[in-house]
């Protein structure tokens, strides 16, 4: 959203538009909710069937949704090969926020790393003027092997300046803070691993100034009911907050990508696992069928897929 | 979903995975029930809102999504401009079955048709065997004033065959059937109306037959359920069937486009109306500022955007 000044021509206030989209939010919360009770025991189901398949969650990530298109480079491939399990939680629920969750990764015995379980968890915040709001996450130590580490020593890296500015150092541009930047900069996009995605952090909002958020919102909603004028903060300074959180996360952060594919782990591929898993044994076969068509001949192809006898239509 | 013997690598059985999807299809299909109780009221208040702002709708179809990309004609869109009121109702709850809508799009008096409602439903339905389901559809009648038909006659022969095969003509091939796919033929899809999607009927599957396929489901499940073995129909049979009910539909359908776009309104659009309007109102105004951008000098308008003292990162 913009400031008022830049949108002139709306008839009707923005107040009253903000009303409906918190009354939907509130009822989209709410349907969150609602389906993680009613989804719990199947999740728990669907683990104990796809258990005996091997290779279920990376076969699923090979058709992912665009958010993963070349995501993984080819080493990561490799590493993926040992993911056993995937779990979507959240957490936070029945009481808290449905919109937090955590993402577990089993694997097996690997040559990369010593960790049988990477868990990162994504926390729901939003600003104290309720202007900016995202998923902040610890970043992950992974421990990898010698000489084994993707990461190139970002995640690492991450850690430290996270280290860092948990003790007090957040405004300091630390020796640590410089090499991350400049690692970050001279790493091409070709050559980032995807489990950087482990590191990620966010917007640098704190629990208290979530909380002071929600606070807020609840004043406001309860003025609203009551039918009295709800003062707006102001604009300006809202911008310029939203330009320093967003910059303070993104300077030090080597894979921005990170909440947007976790959204699509959690809302698409967690739910949509067994449809995309069916999915990539259909494209497989598909695959082999073109293998075939390649050294047959191209009719003999033709006959096999449809009988000539359906060949209804031209 | 494939016939069995080309899937031979499923290390679990098909009939687990079917089981599991179903299970994940009854709590979706309630999850729908709790959004349609939980938004009713939202969605009135929502009305007297928009009632205010002028080409609401239009506006919102502009900034709609892929499905209904090169979707709208230069007619079509003065047409749209007339456009006062869309509603979505899944009519068939809180009882039936949330899987079937119904679009109503409200007119003001217009150079094109006489009607002022055009009301258009979609009707969930499966067949037999479960194999193939969709949304069935009535053709919708528009009255249009003389020389202004924007489908070029096809609604009109649409109608005129639906009314045959309700008369006991379905596998006679008619004059008006003839002509209605040489019309379909003859249409450039660039010259194809929006309003052609009124017309659309969707695969040929009779309230008993759905019925049938629904009593079926439910048999199976209660065999699941008390851990006894589930027969599956003959696969083969299953896709000859398949393809007779799409051919049936799609040789005879101007717009098979359609059901995709009335999913799209019915769980896109029309929740997330409010989000689209103002994404609307913002392309205008960055179109705005381009424009200025094209008048004034570069330098001038990049100050605008973001003063200098915020320009942290190069």
């Amino acid at each position: 959203m913009s400031a008022d000044e830049e949108k002139p021509s709306l008839p009707v206030s923005f107040e009253q538009l903000a009303e409906l989209e918190d009354d939907f939010e509130q009822v989209d919360l709410e349907l969150t909710r609602v389906q993680d009770k009613l989804t719990k025991d199947l999740y728990v189901k669907r683990e104990k069937i796809i258990a005996d398949i091997p290779h279920f969650w990376n076969s699923v990530f090979e058709v992912a949704p665009e958010e993963f298109e070349h995501a993984f480079k080819e080493t990561d491939g490799e590493l993926l090969l040992a993911l056993k399990n995937l779990f979507v939680t959240r957490f936070d629920l029945p009481e808290g926020d449905p919109r937090s969750f955590s993402i577990k990764w089993e694997f097996e015995e690997n040559a990369f790393f010593e960790d049988k379980v990477l868990e990162k968890k994504f926390i729901y915040r939003q600003s104290p003027k309720g202007d900016v709001s995202g998923l902040v996450s610890e970043p992950v130590k992974i421990h990898w092997k010698p000489g084994k580490d993707l990461t190139n020593g970002l995640t690492d890296l991450v850690l430290k300046v996270h280290a860092e500015e948990k003790a007090g150092k957040v405004d300091e541009e630390t020796d640590a803070k410089k090499e991350l930047k400049k690692k970050i900069e001279d790493t091409p996009l070709g050559d980032l691993s995807f489990f950087t995605w482990f590191a990620f952090r966010g917007p640098r909002i704190t629990e208290e100034e979530h909380k002071e958020s929600l606070k807020k919102e609840e004043e406001k909603r309860q003025l609203r009911k009551a039918g009295k004028p709800v003062e707006d903060d102001e604009m300006e300074e809202d911008e310029e907050d939203e330009d320093d959180l967003f910059d303070k996360a993104y300077e030090y952060e080597p894979y921005p990508a990170a909440d947007d594919q976790a959204l699509c782990i959690a809302e698409d591929i967690w739910p949509d696992a067994i449809k995309l898993y069916l999915q990539s044994q259909e494209d497989d076969i598909l695959s082999e069928f073109e293998d075939l068509d390649d050294e047959d001949e191209e009719m003999e192809e033709d006959d096999k897929a449809e009988p000539a006898s359906k060949k209804r239509k031209a």
